[in-house]
């Protein structure tokens, strides 16, 4: 699952450091910030994938999330992770995302899933927790028409990875984080540099000690 | 989850019948049979709901199903169940929907989400089994922004029946089986009489000793 954003990037290049050949998927969900979108695109042409396809996805119809619905705000200057289940948060988004990304393993034949979650920059989205994976990967073992038991499984190498390591990985793959977007709330296509995952992004290469490539508003 | 077919139009009956107030959702997710949308509208019309939203699913970009991929046929004719997996399984489609409604039920406040499985008449669809409601259930409750543990409840309560008895408690409850719509590949909004979905209601029917008010198209 690719969402153009700087922990799929650096997941894609890991799957293909691993050695697997990867069909991309990403997500048009009503999300506000459609930059994802280029960006997935460029960061899958410049890694080399089979196939990248994009599901749309109406959840603007349930709402509930800053992402998604136009009525909320995306919080700026604010600490990130400071009090409970973020704003921004999309209600059920990951568990979508894989069910969408379990039916396209099925068809395609691939038992592989590849997702970006990470337990320590995201605690307050539960849907990024250990717990949550390995329920994930449960369900999809008895949910599909696949032969056989537990052949599914669902990576999600960055769970326990810092931001700042996850930039240290990625960039001795060779991932280039300058095409990646990570920004909830982005200003004519740069990044807004206030909103909570600019700063998480900012404060990883500060701490990784690597020059940080995003396209800033100001 | 509101279809507008016979089975989850019964489910509703029962929701209301236990004493829920109802929120409707219902799909587009590039099903051939829109038919199906027309019908899920006048059930909730008809039966009373709180309110029902319709979100749209791109599946179709995934493919692997009779009932999204113009390039593959609806079977005709032949013996429900026989052989296997059907061609009309949607990959992962319950997985999706079951993942879209609690979203929603995460941001109305629900804890119980009716779903129209059965596991006897569809005894080839892997995600209409026992064994995948129960790992969706636990998946729910770890899914999710909601406090506490074990709130959401998946609902199947037509898991164990049989059409004819899926009939029966339905019209006890008076619903207007009518204005439901089941075919897979409908003719001018009329109902084929030949595909699976549509050999496994007219028996329905006929087992139960209910007249059926299905409009056929021939």
């Amino acid at each position: 699952m690719l969402s153009g954003g700087l922990d799929s990037a650096t997941v894609l290049a890991i799957a293909k450091s691993k050695g697997y050949e990867v069909a991309a998927l990403s997500f048009e969900y009503g999300q506000r910030h459609l930059d994802e979108m280029h960006a997935a695109k460029r960061v899958a042409q410049a890694q080399g994938v089979l196939e990248h396809r994009v599901v749309s996805l109406g959840l603007s119809a349930i709402g509930g999330s800053a992402l998604t619905d136009e009525a909320l705000q995306v919080p700026k200057d604010e600490e990130p992770g400071a009090g409970g289940v973020p704003i921004t948060y999309v209600p059920a988004r990951n568990t979508v995302f894989l069910s969408v990304a379990l039916g396209l393993a099925e068809v395609i034949g691939a038992y592989d899933i590849f997702f970006g979650a990470n337990a320590l920059d995201y605690s307050g989205y539960p849907d990024c927790r250990p717990a949550f994976v390995e329920a994930f990967e449960k369900l999809a073992n008895v949910a599909t028409g696949v032969e056989g038991s537990n052949k599914f499984r669902i990576h999600a190498p960055l769970m326990q990875m810092t931001k700042a390591e996850i930039i240290v990985e990625g960039t001795r793959l060779g991932v280039d984080y300058g095409i990646t977007h990570s920004c909830y709330d982005p200003i004519d296509g740069k990044a807004c540099g206030r909103c909570d995952s600019c700063q998480l992004r900012a404060r990883g290469f500060q701490q990784a000690g690597i020059d940080d490539p995003t396209p800033y508003a100001d």
